[in-house]
């Protein structure tokens, strides 16, 4: 098991080395968030780790995930706790022959930089399962976006729920964000007609010219009617929502007769310690028959890879595109998070850990 | 076709005579609702009746319905429109040998004393088929309430959306009214744990102690959650959504996991004419992963006398009870919609008209 390693310290820093002389560092959660996450709702701490038992691998984090759920999710955790998130990793020391030194994995493993586990447990937390990664000549980012957790919510939300039909019309908030901006390429594969809104002029004009979208409106400087008017003259088939709020309402309110919606997010309501009042849904939802579904994408987790396929595909084909944006250093995790709850990313949002 | 009639006339009342003479009175809604419904909001007027032509009925209306949806629907016509609505008829003069003279008729003709048309064509507004009455001893009019178009929406509404299993917990909103009172009974058939809210102590009762209710609770004088506590200590899985409004966002937040809401109506918000504002639903929904689906029952149109059948045999075996409200006089249409809107009545609502 002993092999060379180089072992440094800095105050950000920690190389990879063997298990039992690794120190992972890792965020815990000590307060709950009140409004936006602040750096001192944290502490970063060091944790020992344990020798490999057979079966297990150790491994280092290049990207953490910044996601928005991140800011939802913590209410319901007992405090203090480990930060839950996904990574991709690099295995540095195995004992599971099936995940070699030098692959990389993809993990729920939490905002940490060193882990040791069995990627065939759950773990506490399980969005998704311990994979390796096989993207071919794509970088390993994407596990974190396109071809990981967000590409299969975007795949199965679209397809699953929404079930849109060539020639719908697909309406889509939060749509520069990572799902949304994948969910309205997929729309556009599928033949049908596709309208984003998203919170700057810059965000929208990427959504139209870059990836395909129909129109693309500011949510911030547009009346949602009027665009909605404009944007979707047979009016609206399929909704995917990922902010809530009133837009969302307006947007229902916009709709055919059996719609059907897909809740995926509710980003504008994530940083209220209080639900936030919005026009009342049930009269659209009723009167217009609406199908309105909460998912969480881990329940498609036997069907994972067709989703990662489907997209690493599209992705080989020319017909889905992306961009990332990347903060670096594990010890800005928080900004990260702050950053996408405000809205600074288009696309998908990553940390490089080093 | 000429037969022997009496025809006279009060200010209240036409009695049968033969079409081409029968004139029919029928409320016209002129003006838009504004808050509550208002006899100045209509006008009755006299309509000439044609000669019957082959296939055609010629109809006295017995029983009028009134439901809340009425309040609702009248938004989306052009003014003036006749109103809409069921009736349970008797048929005083056919072209039609499977609809004979004699026998009832429940269909979607309005409020209107009289009425020609030909069964087997659809009226402008199909809520339901127009069918022959066959409800053995039971009275014609529960042909527009536990064996109409109410006991169906129970009927279908419960088990196809809210695809309730034994021993899981449903609650219901509007639980008193003639949906919520039978929707209940039902989910007792079938084994769950039923939960309503209503607006008196007496409608409470009743539910519980007549209809074997676990629980009701009058919702004008409990605290919400702490009576989802009380009633539904393994939280809800079905919600029968009758009402709307902030009581429905408690609990659809109570629900469990993989949740399931069907929304029948929205009776709280159906007198405002700008939609109230409630606490936003869709981080419940997202993250309970929710299923959430309006629907009109007449999506079931070819399931019709399967529905019925089932509640006819569930009555004759003494496990559906049932309770009328009987408002008298076609000229008090109006203030029976008043009466509805206000949770007046316990069980259906229905104005004999004569």
């Amino acid at each position: 098991m002993a092999k060379l390693i180089k072992l440094f310290h800095t105050s950000t820093r920690y190389y990879s080395g063997v298990s039992g002389n690794i120190k992972a560092r890792k965020y815990v959660l000590t307060k709950y968030f009140n409004g936006e996450p602040k750096k001192s709702d944290f502490k970063i701490v060091e944790e020992e780790l344990p020798e490999l038992k057979d079966g297990e691998i150790l491994t280092e984090a290049e990207y953490l995930s910044v996601d928005p759920y991140m800011r939802a999710y913590m209410i319901g955790y007992k405090l203090p706790t480990d930060m839950i998130g996904g990574q991709v990793a690099k295995i540095i020391e195995s004992r599971n022959e099936k995940f070699p030194v030098g692959k990389y994995v993809v993990g729920q493993f939490g905002w940490r930089t060193h882990t040791v586990c069995n990627p065939h447990k759950p773990l506490n937390q399980v969005f998704m399962p311990t994979l390796l990664l096989n993207l071919g000549s794509h970088p390993v980012s994407l596990g974190l976006g396109i071809l990981g957790m967000p590409g299969n919510t975007s795949y199965f939300g679209l397809k699953e729920i929404c079930k849109p039909k060539s020639g719908e019309t697909i309406v889509i908030t939060g749509a520069a964000g990572a799902v949304g901006s994948h969910v309205g390429q997929i729309g556009k594969i599928l033949g049908c007609r596709v309208i984003g809104f998203a919170g700057t002029d810059e965000k929208c004009e990427y959504l139209t010219k870059e990836l395909g979208f129909d129109h693309a409106f500011n949510y911030k400087t547009t009346n949602i009617r009027d665009a909605l008017k404009e944007g979707a003259p047979k009016r609206v088939d399929c909704y995917f929502d990922n902010v809530g709020g009133e837009i969302s309402s307006t947007i229902m309110n916009y709709m055919n007769h059996y719609g059907r919606v897909a809740v995926c997010g509710s980003i504008s309501s994530y940083n209220d310690s209080i639900l936030p009042k919005v026009s009342i849904l049930q009269p659209a939802i009723v009167f217009k028959e609406l199908k309105v579904e909460g998912f969480l994408v881990n329940r498609w987790i036997n069907r994972w890879e067709e989703g990662i396929n489907a997209n690493l595909n599209w992705l080989d084909e020319g017909k889905l595109k992306y961009q990332e944006k990347i903060y670096h250093g594990f010890d800005n995790m928080v900004d990260a998070l702050i950053g996408i709850l405000k809205g600074e990313n288009t696309g998908k949002a990553v940390v490089k850990v080093k």
